[in-house]
């Protein structure tokens, strides 16, 4: 029996856990990230971390490599982060390269979103999907595909952006220079956002109370008025379901993908803005009422929530070096006309 | 040297070509497709014509087999069609057997918007891209994509719905039963019917005066009314490219995609449109100003011109037995737990 190493290295949290390649958890090993004290620091950590679960472990198992999430765009090709917001002096350092050499085993990187989705194709809600898109409706709203059982990176490692779908034409500015997008509307922030105008414009009593009572108005708090019968909290969910239901619309139109699996904290509200996102769904959709209407069950698209939760990105970056054991191209850039280099 | 057939099978015409396997157009065959004289009908006029031209070639070339376009959704592996709107007795019939079995070579069925994707990959504006998405401006709006150098069919073999994208909320009724969808904005028939209301309204005098000159506004009428300076004329062609340009934002953050290809009829209307749509995009979509900003120009997000007109679907066409030489698996569905059958 095998086993790898997957990492979560998050801006607040960095996170490693040993799993078997049947998906069995074996360890988890958690820290605050002290990114503060640089680099060098948090890879000596993390390698620390790593070596004892390799030590742990080696003598029972076959040890296959690590794979580590970063929430950032990686160069697949040279090891290297591009870029990542909350890891600024990671960039053009080869990352890769110097855990290879400290752990002398192979190493994986990849986006947190796509370790993510890898997570929920593994263990998670879309085993056995060959296709999906995972949408994580967090602090802001992430993505991810997988064609043909592989990470879709796209050119510049960018693909996923679907937070920054436009999906109210004309609707409020968005950090990315757009207007209208997802993000705007299905977020932890912007839940937070449009409950905090409701409870200061008067009209949301319910919610001004929850205010009063607790320090800000959380997605979470917001959803706990929902569940309670706030009107003004169900409208909030409403205007989180219709967006999404737009967003995946043009998805479900554009792509045919079998599966849409929705993770993220805002996924927990599941209850107050699926009925939405699913009317708005079939409104907008003609493929996912064709896929409906066809009399075999296996043509539905699938959208469902996703089951591991935070800990999608720690499973999905364990797969990483399992599937180099199976195949050398476990993902694949699209290039036009000169390679990516 | 090798060749191979192309046909286009549209609701109005019948196109058969023979394709050297460098490209070279060897000769064309073109009927009106009698479609209401029958399904067996028209397979014997297609079944004919393509035995004129391989009798004709396969003294100096060897021949590689048929490739068909069809406007409608193909079931790859029975060889069917599973819907068509212009060809409504070709349903569930073996459309891939018959005609393999009268001409004893090859015969590949395909989607008509992917053959054009596939022409336009391998002769025309996305030479050398392995991945790209088509948009057809024609009577409706059609796409196609193309991933890792193969046609994406999605689950159902309905990927490429780009026209239902809906890019302005709350906008007209489209016959999909959505709103707002593109198809609204940027068709052939989109541009009739603004252009129309325009002449109607008084408000548009240049409009009016081409309506009495002319039978009815078409869509080529409306663009030389704008290239000779009309207001109206022009801002209906703003209207196109902000929608186009909203959609293909959507598309180029969610998919990264290195190029992306505008054909079908509309497309002649280029310098009408375009400027409206590259201003929109680089409004909304953060992933194509980031390519933009890279220092490497191979970075960059192409969107341009389709190049080779109506005669893309034809040469696609012809492409698709060649590609099943090189490969058997020339594409591929995606299944979700249950393989399509």
């Amino acid at each position: 029996m095998s086993f790898a190493i997957g990492v979560d290295l998050g801006g607040t949290n960095l996170r490693i856990a040993a799993i078997e390649e049947t998906g069995k958890l074996l360890e988890t090993f958690n820290t605050t990230t002290p990114v503060k004290r640089g680099r060098d620091f948090v890879i000596d950590e993390m390698c620390l971390g790593i070596q004892g679960l390799v030590h742990k472990f080696s003598h029972t198992y076959h040890f296959l490599g690590t794979g580590v999430g970063i929430p950032g765009i990686i160069e697949m090709e040279t090891g290297t982060v591009h870029s990542a917001a909350n890891l600024p002096d990671w960039k053009d350092y080869p990352v890769k390269a110097e855990i290879q050499s400290r752990l002398g085993a192979p190493v994986v990187l990849e986006n947190d979103a796509n370790c993510a989705a890898l997570g929920e194709k593994w263990m998670g809600a879309a085993r056995n999907a060959d296709g999906l898109c995972m949408v994580t409706l967090g602090t802001g709203v992430g993505g991810a595909f997988i064609f043909r059982k592989k990470i879709w990176h796209g050119m510049i490692g960018m693909a996923g952006e679907i937070g920054h779908m436009s999906v109210v034409s004309h609707g409020p500015a968005c950090g990315c220079g757009g207007r209208g997008c997802l993000e705007q509307f299905a977020s932890a922030t912007a839940i937070r956002r449009m409950a905090a105008a409701a409870a200061r414009s008067g009209s949301a009593p319910g919610l001004a109370r929850a205010l009063n009572e607790n320090q800000e108005l959380t997605a979470k708090i917001v959803f706990q008025q929902a569940v309670l019968g706030d009107q003004v909290a169900r409208q909030i969910f409403e205007t989180v379901g219709v967006a999404l239901g737009t967003a995946l619309a043009s998805l479900v139109n554009a792509l045919n993908l079998p599966m849409y699996v929705i993770g993220g904290g805002v996924a927990n509200a599941w209850t107050a803005f699926s009925p939405a996102m699913f009317r708005e769904l079939e409104k907008q959709s003609v493929v996912f009422r064709a896929g409906k209407n066809m009399q075999t069950h296996h043509n539905r698209t699938m959208v469902t929530r996703a089951v591991l939760g935070s800990e999608a990105g720690l499973i999905g970056a364990a797969r990483l070096p399992m599937m180099l054991k199976d195949s050398h191209d476990y993902c694949s850039r699209e290039t036009a006309a000169v390679q990516m280099c």
